[in-house]
């Protein structure tokens, strides 16, 4: 794929010192995410799994770790006043409080069939948005468009050095609290979160398996893996992972085919399951792009029985309202409020 | 009310150095468990609000932290074999996950209407339960007519020096994170939580207001605390509430009348109100139990408007089959496996 006029494709891709640097750099300033166990979900799984809950980071997602790493490090020749990127949400949403704590504007242009939640919590996150048509090439092109008429610092949402740093420090803090893993998965969208954790392991824990978990619906990167060249997705696949509907990123994929041990794929009804399942034995409504790679787990895809098995749950932002088994009379009229 | 003869009242009350004694010798056994905050939530309290999530302790609750310490003190001479308690279900499970880290049996006496998640929870802990009409003297009468059976050392739910110390460092790690917090609330069911709290925030906050929530339907605490006597509940309410049907506790009474601030009470509405809200904005499901403090911060009962504001959240042990707004076709059936 042809390189982007707003985001050149740079032969610059992070180290795991650039993880560690990320974590010292923003570490002060991320919430404190648990890591949780459940004795029913591991009898479920057949495997001892850890859940390392970025659902409960600033903004409700991992993104947090890469955006606020990528403006701490912004170019200060530029004298930057304003941010931009694209995003499905919470990109954006991690971008616009790391913009507000430094002082800066943010403009983020978003889907039409992003989340509504995900729409609402950009904007309280104090960003300006514009909405395009859903596909990468569209976001790309609104945000070309806006960017002339108001210049601003560029984060890309998955294909920057400093934003894959940031994702892998999840990982990175994952396997400092249970360094007996064997296998640590990550759903895939762009890949920044997948890039960042290989990163993460192969320094911290080289024997550690890293394993990318797509929707069946989504499986750019599955495919991309396979036959060792990229595949883009066409169009918005109708996918319930709202977050992973993007197609794998040039850094990523370079850095997939040199770190990544394997990846799978899980359908739709059990992306639904595995959303139920987290619900039941850990009490979270994780959103459905984090239940892809909880689904792995449930379906034996992620190592073998018995294994130590971490999952970095990447986010918890969903509409209650399409949440396929939440109910009751009033609780539209709530989660319209 | 006289002393049972299973659990005789002593004089013996704990102070602000039990609870720090307590943390140093837990610490290192506790799950870390996270403070989360919600723009969305703060605005709809008109408080700046603090959720430390005890529902992600280990058994799901807070009551780890006490029982684990009871069992670190247990009288060397005694020679301890098995341990033994009656609960509502956090208690048992949280005994028993000690018990078993410790080698110790672990005999639970629970109420027949206690909830079947928790029923469970306890068994899977490794706990023998035998079941008993609801209310405390049958529990009491079940437990010591066991106790001769099957001698064993008695671990209160909540009415034990060493358990309420214990209680107290969740918000002793609570105010160590957020030492600008005006107000401190917890849910009171037996007390032990909120005589722990109180301890703990006398001691390391004392211009901090503490503050008890319950369910209007068992308001024994409450009506105790207007009228400076212990007034107790007959028979179990009908509060959803499970883990507060029981009456406040005589140690945690004495505790209550000397360092609590205000106790305060939230109709069954609000309960159900508060645990929606809470997924709605944090996406955790809580227990009744903890969404009684949720709701008292909702109603705008702790503190005042844009005070610092902090809940302990109880624990996330709830029957999925028995949320009110939970639903689908495949929810109960996965409930029930």
């Amino acid at each position: 794929m042809p390189a982007s006029a707003a985001f050149p494709v740079g032969d610059d891709l992070p180290d795991f010192d650039a993880v560690v640097a990320a974590l010292g750099r923003i570490g002060p300033h991320l919430a404190t995410t648990p890591v949780v166990r459940s004795p029913a979900f591991d009898a479920a799984c057949g495997r001892r799994v850890y859940l390392k809950c970025e659902n409960l980071q600033h903004g409700g997602a991992f993104k947090f770790r890469g955006a606020l790493n990528a403006l701490l490090q912004r170019p200060a020749a530029e004298r930057v006043s304003a941010v931009a990127t694209h995003s499905s949400g919470n990109h954006g949403t991690a971008l616009a409080l790391a913009a507000r704590a430094l002082g800066l504007r943010c403009q983020v242009v978003m889907p039409e069939d992003a989340s509504r939640t995900k729409l609402q919590a950009v904007r309280d996150a104090g960003a300006e948005v514009r909405l395009c048509a859903p596909g990468l090439a569209a976001r790309e092109a609104a945000l070309a468009r806006w960017l002339e008429e108001s210049p601003a610092h560029l984060v890309h949402p998955f294909d920057d050095a400093r934003v894959i740093a940031g994702q892998g420090t999840a990982a990175l803090e994952l396997l400092c609290e249970v360094p007996a893993l064997e296998v640590v998965a990550v759903p895939v969208g762009g890949g920044g979160l997948l890039a960042g954790t290989a990163l993460a392991v192969r320094g911290a824990q080289p024997g550690c398996q890293v394993i990318g978990a797509e929707p069946a619906l989504a499986d750019d990167a599955f495919r991309s893996f396979q036959k060792g060249r990229r595949e883009a997705l066409s169009g918005s696949p109708a996918t319930l992972a709202d977050g992973l509907r993007g197609s794998i990123g040039a850094r990523n994929f370079t850095l997939m085919l040199r770190l990544v041990d394997a990846m799978v794929t899980v359908s739709e009804p059990q992306i639904v399951a595995a959303m139920r399942l987290t619900l039941q034995h850990f009490r979270m409504l994780i959103e459905p792009s984090s239940a892809v790679a909880v689904a792995a787990a449930l379906q034996g895809s992620l190592g073998a029985p018995g294994q130590h098995v971490g999952i970095v749950v990447s986010g918890g932002n969903l509409d209650l309202l399409q949440c396929p088994f939440l109910a009751g009379p009033s609780s539209a009229a709530e989660a319209r409020a």
